[in-house]
């Protein structure tokens, strides 16, 4: 009786704020087993890009969230993206990029949001407490596959949508939704391009619904760092030796590489690398004291990671370090003995692998340049006759979007709103290669808006969304549209 | 006819040397086409001790080898060895090590023999141009799998045995033969204490046939260098750890690996542990006249290695830092990401892995506290918050024989008689647990005298033995035997 009266409510435009405000939390309040349900019945679709034994799945999800689209009073379109060659000679049809429209009135600004339906491989026997593909509720979160990364996300988008409608939505809706983010994304950078002026040329705000906050609090994600990836190549004899017959002979490529792996940072992650530092833009005040205002507990961070000693110690300067200073970490080395156990070899060809997070204005050519002269003239200095060379195999520029565009004014007010708290404004450490994309290619204005938790695992075990943050954040994306019609 | 001839001869004790000599000689090159034809026989049988689904064929090679024993007029004696765990829960039947014997005549010195039957995996695909299981011959080499290691070295033993008993055996001849060499000799130790004072009692002399000479030139083995393995474990974080989301804000296990690794030896192949010279063996005159009569050429060590440049210009100086002054090498790490590509990963525990060559008369015990303490020392003053732990998993002891012994002399007349040339005096680099095994617990003088070429490549693929080494080895072990006898 009460929803027929708030749905009677809803559907009249005449009673917005602040009424519909309160009667559109409650609908959602009202419909959250709904909600959970689809997201049970997607989740259940093992939409693993990275297996080809589940490609059928993969395409069955896209269509299912087609069809919810469409149900949903969406135009859609399918843009096919052709096959994939997933090992030489063996083809895949890649699952099509959806691209939907909710109204099209030239008088509101046009939102498009960007997700994705594929997920990260699960199994229950990689130590997961519940069935990966059956959405289990525990203790107040939903765990499975996909409930964070990224069906959980999108869905309350979805959800959002189909809430907000009741009222008429307040800005155009475009959806551009993907199905292999896990396993980067093919042919997607293209599509952008081809859709640069068809789809995507009315589109004023990009909104990535795909990533976590930095606590409890809901955050918004408005810069990344990026990364340039290094291989140190040295090559001493043509084929691997025995450490009996020639240790002591030889020149071994391995002791040259840990040389040059020792030179490029030091025990407190000071880059050694001379004028890597030059470009990083000064820290201001006005940015310092957003840093203080985040939410962060170095407690948390110790409990998760076992790790008792940070380089920092207070969460302004290791958040810092996190988002806005470049680290070097060494990953490993290839063609070594990496086995467990005992092995006499002297290897003939390692490649040491290293990468470096790079942040605003940091260039990755000027980087390139400044690694490699570096280790060039440190291996000419050790006179080894040995073969070294560097390669620089990803240089992904870091992201930093201004947060006083209307988008990230809007976001804000909607966190307000919903949760009657200010955002924190983060950034993310790793690269989101996606936002990048789009700023570059489109030019528009991207923003992270997610509503994952940041013990949700997304790639790992047990990964979950919790129940509050999965209907909170469905109120979230429909207050933020209706917000940004006030900027 | 003059065969018929020859073996009347042959037959009889009366016409010992110097006919004799000529005469076994041409018996062996008369037989030499059956010696071949046997060692063919034995090659197809894939007797690789590593693969559990071809213990069949292991076992059965055990059984031919001593059916071919009783035929030739021995006694044998199976020692078995029980079970093998060779994964969890999964046994196999262990091979059983031949003890053999012909002749006991108290008043004749008393030879034992050892040597294996096992041999290293083999595929074709792996890059063999023959069938390695089928013997092949080829341009005056015979190629497949166990034809050098060590089949055709003991079948070149087992004819000598064969053609000089036509004349009678000039010394008591004991087999010591097992099967699981190629694995590490599961259960050797043991049997060889066991056997200390009943098959071993008597015996005088020791001889390993299961070693290749440095060059065509035949070498007789008189020490080897020892092996002190060290693991240096370096752990950070109790998980692995993004780098984007970690990278700048913790001390990184990998870099403090590193920095270790990097503190071992100097690009010219020093050490740099403190005091690790100071129980080498001073180097003498005599030493050294010795290593100027090598055969050995830098030239074809380029070419089969691809160095160009070696740490010692000389085959003296390249000899020495092979066989009598240690070495460090640095193997790989165990825990960073090692497989091709990239990935941004913070190993959370590493695992160095480096070995130390050492010689008389350096300690194990000795390297692995001046290992340690260096080690703890440098780490402890790199202020790392990391947990670091070295240890020592391998500590082999060199070997150096006194070549003054009888069976030395015997052994470098019988080169003399065979080739007209004078043996080299050879050690090598690498380890050899059985000779330090039989030195240590029967105080038995211990010689290796193999019939393998330089280029043999027996764990390799295409595996060969030349049909001269082949056939002229077993008038080198016929010949040793006779030699023997006037020391």
């Amino acid at each position: 009786m009460l929803l027929l009266y708030i749905l009677s409510l809803l559907t009249s435009q005449a009673y917005l704020s602040p009424v519909t405000k309160d009667a559109l939390f409650q609908y959602i309040d009202d419909h959250q087993n709904d909600y959970i349900q689809r997201l049970k019945d997607w989740v259940a679709i093992e939409s693993d890009s990275s297996d080809p034994s589940k490609r059928n799945q993969l395409q069955h999800m896209m269509q299912v969230t087609k069809d919810y689209i469409l149900q949903l009073g969406g135009n859609v379109e399918m843009a096919e993206l052709g096959e994939q060659e997933y090992s030489p000679g063996r083809k895949l049809h890649l699952p099509p990029v959806i691209l939907a429209e909710f109204g099209n009135d030239t008088n509101k600004p046009t939102v498009c949001f960007y997700g994705h339906m594929d997920v990260q491989p699960a199994k229950k026997e990689d130590g997961w407490i519940t069935e990966p593909y059956t959405l289990t509720e525990k203790d107040g979160n939903l765990y499975g596959r996909g409930t964070s990364d990224d069906k959980g996300q999108v869905l309350a988008l979805l959800h959002a949508v189909e809430s907000i409608k009741k009222i008429g939505l307040p800005v155009n809706v475009k959806l551009f939704i993907e199905g292999m983010e896990e396993v980067g994304s093919q042919g997607l950078e293209q599509l952008v391009e081809e859709k640069k002026n068809t789809f995507f040329s009315n589109v004023n705000y990009i909104v990535v619904t795909d990533t976590p906050w930095l606590s409890v609090k809901p955050g918004i994600t408005y810069g990344a760092r990026g990364n340039c990836y290094f291989l140190i190549e040295v090559k001493g004899a043509r084929r691997d030796l025995h450490s009996g017959g020639f240790g002591g002979t030889v020149y071994e490529a391995m002791s040259d590489l840990i040389y040059l792996l020792d030179l490029l940072v030091d025990v407190k992650g000071k880059i050694l690398i001379p004028g890597i530092y030059e470009d990083v833009l000064p820290l201001n005040e006005q940015e310092k004291e957003l840093y203080k205002g985040l939410e962060f507990n170095l407690d948390e961070l110790q409990a998760d990671t076992g790790v008792q000693t940070f380089l920092h110690n207070t969460k302004e300067e290791l958040l810092m370090h996190r988002w806005r200073f470049p680290s070097l970490s060494i990953h490993g080395i290839e063609g070594g003995f990496s086995g467990s156990g005992t092995k006499t070899v002297i290897p003939a060809k390692v490649i040491g692998k290293f990468s470096i997070r790079q942040v605003p204005n940091m260039n990755p050519s000027v980087v390139e340049k400044q690694v490699s002269d570096y280790l060039e003239n440190k291996f000419s200095e050790r006179k080894s006759p040995n073969k070294m060379k560097v390669n620089m195999v990803i240089g992904a520029q870091p992201w930093l979007a201004n947060m006083n565009e209307p988008q990230y004014l809007a976001a804000r007010k909607a966190v307000k709103r919903v949760f009657n708290i200010d955002a924190d404004m983060i950034r993310a450490g790793g690269t989101i290669p996606i936002a990048k994309n789009f700023e570059e290619v489109l030019g528009k204005s991207v923003m992270l808006l997610g509503i994952g938790g940041p013990d949700d695992a997304p790639h790992g075990q047990n990964e979950k969304i919790s129940k509050f943050n999965y209907i909170e954040g469905t109120k979230l994306y429909a207050s933020f549209m209706q917000e940004l019609t006030s900027f």
